[in-house]
Order: C-alpha cells, then sequence, then structure tokens
C-alpha cells in the first residue's frame, strides 16, 4: 500500500524529458524530511533481515538513498555510472536502448562472492538501465541481488518487471 | 587532524582523468560501512548545532553523503545539476572553467528566505563549481550558507579556498 504523504509530495510534470512523457520528479520526495525519513525507514524495515552488505546506486538519483539505507543496514554503497566517470579498472555491461546502446560500469574491486548485494535506482520504467546494473553485478557471483526502486510506473503499459528473470526480489515503495 | 582511517583507505590514483593528477578516489570510503559511519558522524559534529534546514548536493558525488546527512539533521535534501536534468522550473548560474563555461542549476521553488544551506561535495580542488553553487543558492537570500567537501587539495598549489569570500564557512573532513 502507497504511503500517503509520499503519494502526496511526489511531483508530476508532463511532457519532460519529451511530450507525452508523464514525468515522476522525486526530488520534492528528497526536499522533505519527512518524506526523506519516510522512504529510508520503509527501505529499512523491507532489507533489515536480509544481511545486505553492498547498496549499488544507479547514476545518478539512484545515488541519493544508498548511503542513508547503507547507514542504517550496516552496509556500504557502490557507485554504478557510466563509462570514463569511475577512476580504477571497472567490469562493464552494455545494452540496448530505444534509439542506440548504452554502457554502465563498476569498480573490478568493489564486489566480491561474499556479498549481497541490493541494487536501487529511483525509478522502474522499462527497466533497461537496472537490468543491465543487474546482469553487471551478477558476472561477480555475489550470494544474492535484490532489486528496488523508490517508484514504479505500472499505468503506461510498461510493465518492467516483465523484462527481469521470474523469481528476481524486486520491491518499489510507491506504484504510480 | 584527519581521520586515519578515511586516509588510510582513501585511493590514489596517478593520470585520473588525465596525465599528472593525482585522483583521490571517494568511492573506497563509501564502500567501506565503518568509512561511512565515520563521515557521516563527523559532519554531523560539525553541523549538529547550526541548524540546517536543506543540505544542497552537488551532482553527482556529492549527492551520495547528501542523504545520509540530512536525516542525521533533520533536513531536506536538494540536487544541483548540469543542464536538462531538473524537470521542473529551474534557477541557473554559470561559470569559467580552463577550457570554456558550465552551467549548474537548482529547483526554483527548493529554497527559501528561511532555510540554512549546507553546499556538500566529495572533493576540494579550484573551487569552481562549488563557487558557482554558493553564487547560485546565493540568489535565494537564505539566512545562512555552509561550505562542505569531504577532501580538500592542500599540496597542489591549487587553494580552492581562495576564490571564496572572506568569512565563507568552509569545512573539510580530509587534507591531502
Amino acid at each position: 500500500m502507497n504511503n500517503e504523504t509520499l503519494l502526496k509530495n511526489l511531483r508530476s510534470i508532463p511532457d519532460f524529458p519529451q511530450k507525452g512523457i508523464m514525468f515522476r520528479d522525486v526530488t520534492t520526495l528528497f526536499k522533505d524530511p519527512e518524506c526523506l525519513n519516510i522512504m529510508v525507514d520503509e527501505l529499512y524495515e523491507m532489507y533489515k533481515d536480509k544481511g545486505i552488505t553492498k547498496i549499488v546506486g544507479i547514476e545518478s538519483r539512484g545515488f541519493v538513498i544508498s548511503s542513508a539505507l547503507a547507514i542504517r543496514l550496516g552496509a556500504g554503497v557502490i557507485l554504478c555510472r557510466k563509462p570514463g566517470k569511475l577512476p580504477a579498472e571497472t567490469v562493464q555491461e552494455s545494452y540496448t536502448k530505444e534509439y542506440g546502446t548504452d554502457t554502465i560500469e563498476i569498480h573490478k574491486d568493489s564486489i566480491n562472492e561474499n556479498d549481497v548485494i541490493l541494487l536501487h535506482d529511483d525509478l522502474l520504467a522499462t527497466g533497461g538501465t537496472m537490468k543491465a546494473a543487474y546482469n553487471l553485478v551478477n558476472k561477480f557471483n555475489p550470494k544474492k541481488i535484490y532489486v528496488n526502486f523508490l517508484i514504479e510506473l505500472v499505468n503506461e503499459n510498461l510493465n518492467g518487471r516483465s523484462i527481469f528473470d521470474e523469481g528476481t526480489d524486486i520491491q518499489t515503495l510507491i506504484q504510480v
């Protein structure tokens, strides 16, 4: 069930970044101390018993909640970024978008086989970037991978969940 | 005085992003749960009595610590971003870099005159981006602006502090 305070504070912006898209703007949730607390409290309740050792934040709105939740869970934070921004040796994953191909990467020494990973981003729309992040993290053979979004778009014929393998543990805080 | 654990875990990478630059890589501090806790604890001690209402994180490594500290301080988080990434109406500030000009922006409704602002980024080198962020936030006429970096480069003839007006409250966790 959606938290009323979060729903009420989530801003919707028509035609961004292009005509026909109703953009869900999480910055209004970040800005409000009460919403920030609610989000991290709810995420903590979801994952407190999972033994999470690292949270992988997806560039770049995914970075925002990662550290607050990581501190609550006693985990570390890993940045998943576009190429050229991480300074040490990386592992990459490429994926197809509507027009062309994109690549994301994480540091090679950031994850090991003993880690339990929580992948986090703000928004589940098509799910393309997160699926690539999942495949990327999976190359490290961690014990388990959980997937989390603040917001899931469910009314726009997107069904982002469908591109993940059945059995993937995907949790979202708000469904719109 | 530098925290020994943070100093020991900070990674230095020669010749990134270009030859001659010794890059200080905070991702090794984000990755480690102990370092993450130390950073947020030390920042909390620095700012707990300042009445901070909003933390402005500078794109995009500045986003990481912002929410964890915001929750501790009871503040909200504002994203300061490059143009085209924030969906609602913004206020901009442009500044000169070594080659050319850059622009940053924040949402127009993100700050008001009752706010006490903490500007946060990972690294103080030339200080150009942060100075622009300071000028940008100052347009909103908040009660007070504090400036914070995780790391300050002090041995490379940079003196990033010198581009800020005298009396600007600038705190850094690690000096290298």
